[in-house]
């Protein structure tokens, strides 16, 4: 393992890693040793990443995503005092936890709970506010999901058809006889990790080809997504299982780019953002050749992403205009075959699929939900006509240590709204 | 000299070098001899600059410049069609030319033209449209000198003070015994050279420091602005006689840091793009430290820039408000003493002087300008009630060649505009 890997050995609770208490990047200029930076994968590190998940734009190259001149949907507000003190039974645990506890104990940088469309719950807290941006790394696959879903049912991608019809590029890797719905549903087979303490897990090589990690001198591996994607290989069957693996979510964005001619910012804000009313404009890093990340970098407001689940939840409209599909949204919400997920071993994701780059609980309220690092989520509860969004930067990568304190409490929030109301 | 400054051998011209018509970062992904890079230096190089101008946040890190909640400045139009077929005489010729022929030969990317308030012309070429924003590059300083001139007037800086007095960290440096206004003014004695065309020029070293310029394997110089600015010596005295170096503008944007506690894109969102009616949030580049770039990192959309400048026409006023002092504006545009402007050898602009990082003509119009490198440019003229605003890619830095078919048309189009109204 290499250092910018490391969790500190006793991590900083959520109160002493805030970043305003650590001064990360204060003075003129800050000193060294409160300098988050790129080049030394501080960016990455707790708890530097809760400075530098609010502040991504000032660290990479980016890309807009414009929200265009459009009107901004005002989310009006219904702010309810009665949340914070809502109890949740952790997963894992016979005590009982307070709302407001599991957001320090996830380590929450900013919380908005919308109940039909109005919003009943704000919080933020370390370098984030309601006007400025945060990373919200996976959740970027949800949105990218939407986009390959709509071209499909549009008939623009077939989903039948194998991945090197649109990218011929990828015939020698192990993505040659996979399926674009094999790709969209993660069930390719892939010789790819996702263990992010695994300083040389596949995911890492594909952030450092992406210039998302910084390269140590010689470096002489690929220099973009789209020369690593290539060199990925086969391992097992595709079709199979559920496997979360990035790179699928960056050849669907390669596919999307070769069939609408457009980067993946301007679909993004063609489709999506330019008709949300949204309040600001989004953005998503970009490597060396100019392409996004499609797997983990857009960095959005928290209202722009429940905005984005509210539409979502209301089938792919705002504003009266229909951005996605009812069709599209009806099957991302219905999900996959739970089956072919069990597998995969999210012991706090029981019968749960993942469908589009959704992931689907086949809760009773069909609950659904996008999700990234460090705790980033999206969770739509059409049932409960609620939509929370929520960013974090958690001490460590992945969701199993945060899952237990936010699943669960997002499901209470939904009976509690249904019940209370 | 090193491959990053040189020029074509015969430069192509406006419109082979249109970055469309060259293909620059088209492709998923595009082609390697295609891209444009940070890290090969290939971003500063004609004719790849065309297309980097009207791209920057796309290859280096960024901080947004907030326009706010407010509301949008409507610019009223009065688009006229006569203008393209203005005549004037360019400098050191004897051949009158058009206006439109003038865009050409200057590489222009766009130039809106605002009489009394209102667009009477507006064209974009290259990579840049009305939406997007370009770098200024030192048209920034004129930003930066507003600001400073502001703190100076409302007494947070004494402009008689030494610098020192507020960035202690100068005293080993040719800093050291300059006052405020000197660097304001920039008339300070420095071993500095603002030579574009030779690479060992201090500006090189200093753009390497903060991070806009790519750095060989093994760099150890200064690893931020705040380092580089201690390394300057002296060079002869302070006070005697303009000398533009661009190191005073990050001194004077250290001291607006220091003395106001904010990052300068918080002064520049709080004091100037939150009350300007922008359409569009500006950026500004910064360095490993978060440092923005104040002599040359700003990027802002064409017509923001003209909306700026119609404020300063307006004696700091814009929607009713005061922005800065009508006396600091008064003061910028009576100039400094062009008898101390005289040895800096600029024959295209004689008579001029420079005053608080502006450059003013003091011609029978009271014009004055914001200039940068490439030919960026924002002109006042207050007597004809005319603002030009200008971005532009010439194929060589510096303003000598571009200067000769710039000033005279604008004084032109500033005569025409009075007669024929």
């Amino acid at each position: 393992m290499n250092t910018h890997l490391q969790p500190t050995p006793v991590p900083l609770d959520a109160m002493e890693s805030d970043p305003r208490h650590m001064a990360w990047m204060v003075g003129t200029p800050p000193p060294p040793q409160k300098r988050v930076r790129f080049d030394d994968g501080s960016m990455l590190r707790f708890p530097q990443n809760r400075w530098a998940n609010s502040n991504y734009r000032n660290l990479v190259p980016t890309k807009v995503i414009s929200r265009g001149p459009g009107p901004v949907v005002t989310l009006e507000r219904a702010d309810r005092q009665d949340l914070d003190a809502l109890q949740f039974q952790p997963i894992g645990s016979s005590t009982p936890m307070r709302w407001d506890q599991s957001l320090l104990t996830n380590y929450t940088d900013g919380i908005v709970v919308l109940h039909r469309g109005r919003i009943v719950y704000e919080r933020y807290a370390g370098a984030l506010n309601a006007d400025t941006p945060h990373i919200a790394f996976s959740v970027t696959k949800s949105f990218i999901g939407c986009i390959g879903a709509c071209l499909v049912y549009e008939g623009l991608i077939d989903e039948t058809a194998m991945v090197t019809h649109y990218i011929p590029e990828l015939a020698g890797s192990g993505f040659a006889d996979a399926t674009v719905r094999q790709v969209l549903d993660m069930t390719t087979g892939l010789d790819y990790s996702e263990d992010y303490t695994d300083s040389e897990a596949g995911i890492w090589h594909h952030a450092r080809a992406g210039g998302l990690l910084f390269r140590p001198t010689g470096y002489q591996g690929p220099d973009s997504f789209y020369e690593f994607l290539p060199t990925v290989k086969k391992q097992g069957v595709h079709g199979a299982h559920f496997s979360y693996k990035t790179i699928n979510t960056d050849v669907l964005g390669w596919i999307i780019q070769r069939v609408t001619g457009m980067s993946l910012a301007d679909n993004l804000s063609q489709r999506i953002w330019s008709l949300l009313g949204a309040e600001h404009d989004a953005y998503i890093t970009v490597d060396s050749a100019g392409t996004e990340f499609a797997g983990a970098g857009l960095n959005t407001t928290l209202r722009d992403l429940a905005r984005f689940g509210e539409m979502m939840r209301n089938g792919g409209r705002a504003l009266g205009q229909k951005l996605l599909y009812p069709e599209v949204v009806a099957d991302i919400s219905r999900g996959a075959n739970p089956a072919q997920f069990v597998s995969a071993g999210y012991h706090t994701l029981p019968g749960w699929s993942y469908r589009s780059m959704w992931w689907i609980s086949h809760n009773p309220h069909g609950a659904y939900m996008a999700r990234g690092i460090h705790g980033q989520a999206l969770y739509i509860d059409p049932l409960a006509e609620m939509v929370i969004a929520r960013y974090g930067s958690h001490h460590i990568a992945g969701n199993l240590g945060i899952d237990p304190h936010s699943i669960p409490a997002y499901h209470a929030m939904a009976l509690h709204l249904m019940q209370s109301n």
